[in-house]
């Protein structure tokens, strides 16, 4: 069992041992969580209905890590922990989305009655 | 000190007590990780060269969060381990840009001398 | 000088002849507008504030043109006239940023004192 | 019937009454091309296996000018020829993917046999 905290230190050494943080602007690290957020969606393109992924499972666990090392980056350059901007976001979350308007429903929430 | 399950925890009771998981098909988590993230990267539209962060900081824990929690859903539906696919994807990554080769370099491992 | 019409029928008439319209559901070339857009934005990454295209000139054009034949094939299949929508958001557009709130400033439309 | 000189001319003529080129980088044009394609995509977000478009068809119509009024932009400063670049984006096209190896697949040219 990881902490957040062990998996940050893995992905701050790896950069830090390549001397890669003078790159690491907010604005690139934003770039670049897009693009990797790219090359997963490439996953599922012309993939029409079929639902089906155990055949790209590799693959998906690949793009997902790199977008997810991206974030991790980001919030280490902009000095967020991560434990607490997801904590705190889905508590904002359960405010703009209650329960009981919310259920069963995927309509954003401006437009929850 | 959360450990990376207890935030999946917080992520994914979010979804069950709406009764979300319905619509998490991995190719729309995929589109929903690319929104989010083009989110993000929208704090840094027309910033040009400006690279202070230091007061667009709330939006930045804002969005990036999102990214992750979209990141931790598509795990969880895929039957991904967060931690496993990290720890995995540095290791190739290591593999990939040797420090040797890397170090100071920004650029991409098929063009590395 | 082209007029968009003969365009257009290039874009379709590569599409035609390989019978790939069958594919071409408009979420999967939402997708691949997206994917295109990655490609074309990859060419900046870790360029930091260095704005010299010159060297990277063909890369963009190739990027480019990537995006604009997909949105071709989306306006196709939606039923939609390219030239019409354009000269419709930009009046829009006029309307929203008049040239006397707007000049010389990059804030949203709803920043604009 | 319009040429695409003409439409390319109510692009810039938008940009210049509001003396915005200057705001215009390609990187920053790169990122706009992202952030409207990702507008687009949000469409499609949640509609699972659901086609239908005729419901969406003024937002599709809204966001994909959006994002081609940005490609006009990111060719006019980079001193690129709409035209010229699909034209001959399409002939690379051909060749990559030959009608009797491409005829009705949807594999990438890599993957055609």
């Amino acid at each position: 069992m990881n902490t957040v905290e062990e998996l940050m230190k893995q992905i701050t050494s790896f950069r830090d041992e390549r001397n890669w943080k003078q790159f690491h602007t907010p604005k690139d690290l934003a770039i670049s969580i897009s693009l990797e957020a790219a090359e997963l969606l490439e996953v599922f393109q012309w993939s029409g209905t079929d639902l089906i992924v155990e055949s790209k499972k590799d693959k998906i666990a690949e793009e997902l890590a790199d977008v997810m090392i991206y974030c991790g980056l980001m919030a280490d350059v902009t000095g967020l922990d991560v434990s607490d901007i997801i904590t705190k976001k889905l508590a904002e979350n359960r405010a703009k989305y209650p329960v009981e308007k919310a259920y069963g429903k995927s309509d954003k929430y401006t437009e929850l009655k």
